[in-house]
């Protein structure tokens, strides 16, 4: 649709407003989203810049939607990429501050990094001491699937030590918490010696991933002490993706009390799967209907329905590309200044401060992170402390030499681009035409050809539409590979869900029924707190309305 | 087609030998036996008896294609099985001596354990010392993929200390190899001192598979010695599958030094990789068009044409399932007595002792291997010494809890039997008639009832067809899962053989036109040896013709 004229794609979302909300219509558009790209299995990896078995077969490394560059041609756009001070420069906000988002509050972010830091995941040694982490930029840790490793971490052994592992009455199923007061928490992961507790080592070497950016926190200090030990090694980044991470272990820890009460004669570990089986369901409905549908600017809605992969072309083994870890990076969605607990912070103090989630409660916590808007994604927009995120992202992507934007504008089926003009687009706003145009003048003096722009500055030099949060062609990879690896999860498949024994089996017929009840984070965080009344909590801004502006 | 009456299978098998060859028959008759069963993801594995996300995702346990016997009915189908001493006798060859088989020669077994040897894996810990292994048959150490682990290993690292990895001239991609006269050999595993050798281990710890039944060998025998360093843990388990590792290490080295005199910047690295890439799809070809159509008791042919599986319904993740690896255990195919290098001798000679391929010579042992004929596949007709393989095999699928034959004929849409007459089959010969009628009393006095069948001893109480080795539903379900999981391999996928370019780039010009010309591990041989002449080798004997018995 993308390369229609403008007057039939506002004929067609005209049409597509009568039938939305209809089951064919989301099985429609997601088929059509997914096909923009190639389907996998994807030859290329970062293993090798040739086709070899290791890299078709070591998912140690990603997948690459478009090969390294390997003619001469793309060489020499190597040696003239500019520097990597002056591309990062183009991320920082103006000194006039950031531009806000017309849509998304910062529900949006926080839920975006809980999920996709579940299998984007650049390789981290965890072998060394934890002051001194050691990176890969060319691997990964990711298990390739939506299967809430942030929750219940990536390995087996990960897990066994988050679970209590009790045959007793009333803990069969549950993961390890704490209670502060009346609210339920994940439990700390360092003793008071300093050292991580026994409980979550394994012949005295820790088995959790350590928390990333611990380096920067004293040993002893009160943000050490208090981070969570967590499947995830930033659920601890700030107090947003750790207030995700103690209401879904609330919420696992509610369906297993749940299942023990309905099946009395289940083993621990029986309650533990099934229990896990009902959360990553639970969540991936989430991502799809509450998630995906926030950030399309689609007239019609999407529905999680498993039955559209099971004979799709697109249903193949999920395998997470470096393009799609690099355009998932949406620094700039997060403002430098923000609200919390009734006073204005820096985004500064929210890194590795659990202190902030434990003064407030978690239902407060949710209710402020809705409060405060998102920020706009782009360039010229991130606040300073992210900067240094975004340099990495650009090396990241010179690491793993992936191709121009444009030429993955042609990988998504749409037309190249032809001028820095059109890369920035128009505003009928005066001050912010004046600030595109300055924008391009600046894209030209570094790139001097639109052919040469980079995949990582380009996807971010877009201006998002006027109905979503994302640039166009961040939102198509992003809804490409969120459909095609969601979708294809393998509890969603043909022969659990389309059997409806076998679906009881792998879900209980109450499992069913809390799937089927949950539209929204916000249903989980009122049945698993007890102050949240009617306050809003949401992705959406509550003054924008769809098509408003 | 199992279904219809006999007259009109002839008809339709008469109208199939008129279009014999042609591809589109060839891609239908493979959708048709592919989709006898259900396709993946099962939703069942070895892990737990329910449905897990472990189950779903940790490969280190089987798949199931039926669910563990779960209901009561079914629970109590276990408790009648008859004891294992008993069951394992209905596999003994009878004191009058082993049934040949009309169709094979023993290449088609030494194929079929070498092939089946490297992703048909039951795990075996490595840990301990090499005279106390250990063993957990419900879990496997495959990697799911045909991937030629038997030459390459089954890990990086294996393959790491497989390899010379040398940059200097003539040594590019090599395996380690060493000649002895005018034969290459793989190195032998053992150093003088009897310890693995250094080059094979990894801090002092030996990094490949141990030649399994190692521990009936003294340290430092002559058998001991000449072990083979190679990357399965069988292919010393008899001169015949040595004699197929040492085939495919010649071939592999061979191809490296094609591909360094055509592409002399590559380095080791590349050289390596693309050889491989060559070896796995030449041999996946061969595993169609020679060992496949062997196999096929159909009048049309196969031919391994990758297009078939890329919109397929059935191309899914592969995943080995416990009912796979039991189904092909096909120990009655070997006699007893065979010929070797001009004398007689008894099959328990051949056990780990590479010296008579040595003494031999590569060409000859593959001529010897195949003018033996193989014993015909079933009950009643296994070599002593592979007795406590076959009480091995029942055990297993007891452990491993696996449904009745019948309920495998089931879901394999065959029709279920209603007597042990049906099972066994008729003969015209009065005497194999009056052993049918013998074993079908025996088998009603152990199970009763013919639904109480186990699944294991049920494959092999039927007998073989008039045109194929192997028993119908084995045969079926070998079809299934080879076509299923073969045609899966990344290296056929559509982004690397559905375009011309990325192809050359995988497998270089030079390369398919190696796979193009071959056809037979025949042609292999032909090529990397100096003495084989107009000699057979073939997996089909030469005096059987289609149709003729």
């Amino acid at each position: 649709m993308e390369n229609l004229p403008g007057w039939l794609q506002d004929l067609l979302l005209r049409l597509l407003t009568l039938v939305r909300g209809r089951q064919w219509v989301s099985d429609y558009l997601i088929n059509q989203i997914v096909k923009h790209g190639r389907n996998r299995p994807h030859p290329w990896t970062t293993k090798h810049d040739y086709i070899s078995w290791t890299g078709l077969t070591d998912r140690t490394y990603s997948a690459r939607l478009l090969p390294a560059m390997p003619t001469p041609a793309q060489e020499a756009l190597r040696s003239r990429r500019p520097p990597l001070d002056e591309t990062v420069k183009l991320f920082a906000a103006e000194p006039t501050g950031q531009r806000p988002c017309r849509k998304s509050t910062l529900l949006f972010p926080a839920f975006a990094q809980y999920l996709t830091d579940g299998f984007l995941r650049t390789q981290v040694s965890n072998d060394a001491p934890y002051d001194s982490l050691t990176e890969d930029r060319r691997r990964t840790t990711s298990n390739h699937d939506i299967d809430m490793s942030p929750l219940y971490g990536r390995t087996p052994d990960q897990t066994r030590v988050l679970r209590r592992m009790s045959e007793e009455a009333g803990q069969k199923g549950k993961l390890k918490s704490q209670w502060i007061g009346t609210e339920e928490y994940p439990p700390f992961l360092f003793g008071a010696d300093g050292k991580v507790k026994p409980e979550f080592c394994d012949n005295g070497r820790p088995v959790l991933d350590f928390p990333l950016g611990i380096n920067r926190l004293p040993t002893g200090s009160r943000q050490f002490n208090e981070l969570f030990a967590v499947g995830g090694d930033r659920v601890n980044a700030t107090p947003y993706t750790a207030a995700m991470g103690t209401l879904w272990l609330r919420e696992h820890n509610r369906l297993a009390g749940m299942l023990e009460r309905h099946y009395p004669d289940w083993d621990d570990e029986r309650v533990f799967e099934t229990a896990r089986n009902i959360v990553i369901v639970m969540f991936i409905k989430l991502v799809v209907e509450e998630y995906i549908n926030h950030i399309s600017s689609a007239a019609a809605s999407f529905s999680a329905n498993p039955r559209i992969c099971w004979s799709a072309g697109w249903n193949r083994p999920n395998w997470m590309t470096t393009e799609f870890s690099l355009l998932y990076r949406w620094h700039s969605l997060i403002p430098q200044k923000l609200r919390w607990a009734g006073r204005v912070i820096d985004g500064t103090e929210l890194s590795l401060n659990n202190g902030l989630l434990l003064e407030h409660g978690l239902a407060n916590s949710f209710v402020d992170v809705a409060a405060n808007h998102a920020s706009q994604l782009g360039l010229q927009n991130t606040a300073a402390f992210l900067l240094d995120a975004e340099k990495k992202s650009i090396a990241q992507a010179r690491t793993n030499n992936v191709a121009t934007y444009n030429a993955y504008r042609e990988a998504m089926s749409l037309t190249p681009l032809r001028s820095f003009a059109e890369l920035v687009g128009t505003s009928r706003n005066p001050a912010e035409q004046a600030r595109r145009d300055a924008l391009a003048a600046e894209l030209e003096r570094l790139y001097d050809d639109i052919n040469n722009v980079e995949f990582f500055p380009g996807l971010f030099a877009e201006s998002p539409g006027a109905n979503g949060p994302l640039p166009r062609l961040v939102m198509i990879m992003v809804a490409m590979d969120a459909f095609s690896q969601a979708l294809t999860n393998p509890l969603l498949s043909e022969h659990i869900h389309g059997d409806e024994q076998t679906r009881r089996l792998a879900f209980t017929p109450q499992g069913l029924e809390v799937i089927d009840a949950t539209n929204s984070i916000r249903d989980i965080l009122a049945r698993n707190s007890t102050d949240l009344g009617d306050r809003f909590v949401g992705m959406t801004r509550q003054d924008w309305r769809r098509n408003a502006a």
